[in-house]
């Protein structure tokens, strides 16, 4: 291993999640602990923050605060939605990225984000890799979808899981109250990926899930889609409830959420608003002629920290952790991975895969997982999503409401 | 105090809430200590369940069972919505009542609900008085609303409460996160009272609340929220959290959600659904022309009871069981109430209040609570509400999911 002095550069990108802020306390925490590093950076807004040297000094940070960083949810540091071009078509940002990078003497750089996030960290690795800058990237997985290649999991995935498993129960005791008919349309996150929208059939392991869920990884009839709903009405009293990805598409891959027309404008004649939850509802409500519902999970199902999975919790913090240190055994150019321990019991370890082989690949639902002719979840799911939710997540609080973190957010001088 | 021996009925009406069920808990194991109670019933779907004599045998229920409803959601009698008629119009039902309580020997009545269950409540007691069925008849509170006269709070409010400041909390986190612009509406239930959408404000104490808030207390001017919204977007880089009560009318006593016109239909000409949130964030979007996001906070508001209060879940609890106690001593008629202590330490006593001065008053939020030119409240308002938010409700879970109660429900033969 090559002793490699220098300073770390962490940033965070894409769609907050409730832990993506646990990935950063490990990374500063971890990257305190070592006399190799010299400054620990914090990017604003990721990519952004460093085109325009916007730093926070964490050494500036009270200990106790980057501890509350792991229950403290959304992107502490500010997140960035930025897509880096191709350096063969324009290199004028990773020539910028460079420049930053010699001035701050940056020789760690960590990127925690999700399937674009592990993109922009591959073309800065293999850039940088090719001007003979010596500096160690690892990429910190982070999505709620779930839908990262070659990890078993992905943090953030835990904690929404266990959102929306336990919101589903409520709403199911909530929807069953009265002995009136009522269906119920609730729309979880997911533009192509099933895996959250699926958490919810984990409420169907205890009799209050959904009698229906519809995942992106199969076309969306509509037609099927009332018969559907018409068979468990008539043997549930007209009392449905039904869980459905945002990213539905039919056999001609327009999504249904698009299916609203731009009729849809109030008396004043503005645009009104309205997903796939608001459009199934409207359908069923002509077709059945009961009273329906829909119910969007919205941001809460990524940031609502106070449900959070303590499993999930822990194995974000211990994956920024992982990335510090093998960085500082000589690893770059990787993304750190979970993999699930054959055995009873679960348990995973932290291992490396090279960002290439990450990027841009979409993990989804196995399609042999989805049964009841597309409407349910196996116990092959159940499986693998129940260990994840496990544990009960610190949530400090103060006045009865949460306790987040509190940063100084002291900027860096410019150099 | 006179002793009388006889049946319990329970029943619970109106909107459920996280809570709903510690009341039941706690009238069920009250009246299991007495000696003077011989059978113990909890109707189906309140009123519904005494006209149909459809009763659930509660002495056939595990006493652990029974405590697990505490942290229960939702009603898990079933509840219902069914105005009686004015006695002196019809007096079928009345008399079908009169009837059931005869042939069950129901000497203890205990209904659990908001205003209207409270007016159910309150003709059923004068109509047994006046036929001299002697039968105690205790209402106990609940509403999220808040809503209810002559009691400090509800039942109910607390963990609601909790739930609109611990989720805007998150929600202000998440939709804060870009250097983008983003205008979030959040839809808060409440159609008369403002209390819930209130709550909201307790997130400012921390500095993570929203920038406006509006209650149905005072008129909406269509004109003023738009420059509302024009100045703090100017000043917050167009990133402006907005809460906003469903309730909201114009000068005109016109909803606000009414605005929404015939033309929101989708493209297969169906009905779209949607509430003010929506129909806000689209005129913000034409206006202002950002970004803007509507969530409505739907059911979860009311049986989110995985982030209850532990003072509302102690408080409903007890609310049953003074109930019954209240009854054995001879009283009857009443409701039962909270009344603040004076004093630093936050207390309250459970105390009764006729049944005539409760049904059909509303209880809205002082006008003077609400500043800032009709935008935020005072420090009244959290002084108030503070205290109903405090301690962390159990929430049991198995699996990593909640773990509701169980009952049996054995209906009880039709006698």
């Amino acid at each position: 291993m090559k002793e490699l002095k220098g300073a770390v550069l962490f940033g965070q990108s894409g769609g907050p999640t409730s832990v993506i802020n646990a990935s950063a306390a490990g990374v500063f925490i971890e990257a305190l602990n070592s006399d190799l590093i010299t400054d620990i950076y914090g990017a604003e807004h990721g990519i952004r923050g460093i085109l325009d040297e916007r730093f926070f000094d964490i050494r500036k940070e009270d200990i106790e605060e980057l501890y509350f960083l792991k229950n403290t949810p959304s992107s502490e540091l500010g997140s960035v939605r930025y897509k880096l071009k191709n350096p063969e078509v324009d290199d004028t940002d990773y020539k910028r990225i460079l420049e930053v990078f010699k001035k701050y003497n940056v020789r760690y750089f960590f990127y925690n984000g999700g399937n674009d996030s592990m993109d922009t960290c591959n073309k800065i690795s293999k850039f940088l890799q090719a001007a003979d800058w010596e500096c160690r990237v690892i990429g910190v997985p982070k999505t709620i979808d779930n839908d990262l290649f070659g990890t078993d999991h992905c943090p953030g995935f835990g904690s929404a899981a266990k959102y929306v498993a336990t919101s589903i129960m409520e709403i199911y005791k909530d929807a069953h109250v009265y002995d009136t008919s009522l269906v119920t349309v609730v729309e979880i996150m997911g533009r192509n990926a099933g895996w959250l929208t699926a958490a919810s059939s984990l409420g169907s392991l205890k009799g209050n899930g959904p009698d229906l869920i519809y995942l992106p990884e199969l076309p969306f009839d509509m037609n099927k889609f009332i018969e559907d709903v018409k068979k468990v009405a008539a043997v549930k009293k007209n009392n449905v409830l039904i869980a459905v990805s945002e990213g539905i598409k039919d056999a001609n891959g327009k999504y249904i959420s698009e299916y609203s027309s731009n009729l849809k404008r109030d008396s004043f004649g503005h645009a009104q608003l309205g997903g796939v939850a608001s459009i199934l509802a409207g359908i069923i409500s002509d077709e059945l002629n009961v009273k329906v519902r829909p119910i969007e999970f919205s941001l809460l199902q990524r940031c609502a920290a106070h449900v959070g999975s303590k499993t999930d919790v822990e194995e974000a913090f211990n994956a920024g952790r992982m990335a510090v240190k093998y960085a500082l055994e000589g690893n770059t150019d990787n993304m750190v991975i979970f993999k699930r321990e054959p055995g009873e019991d679960y348990k995973i370890s932290y291992e490396l895969l090279n960002l290439n082989l990450v990027a841009n690949t979409e993990k989804t639902v196995p399609l042999d997982w989805i049964i009841n002719n597309g409407t349910h979840l196996s116990k092959d799911f159940a499986d693998y999503a129940l260990p994840l939710i496990q544990g009960v997540a610190d949530y400090p609080l103060e006045d009865g409401l949460p306790r987040f973190a509190r940063l100084k957010k002291v900027l860096v001088e410019k150099k």
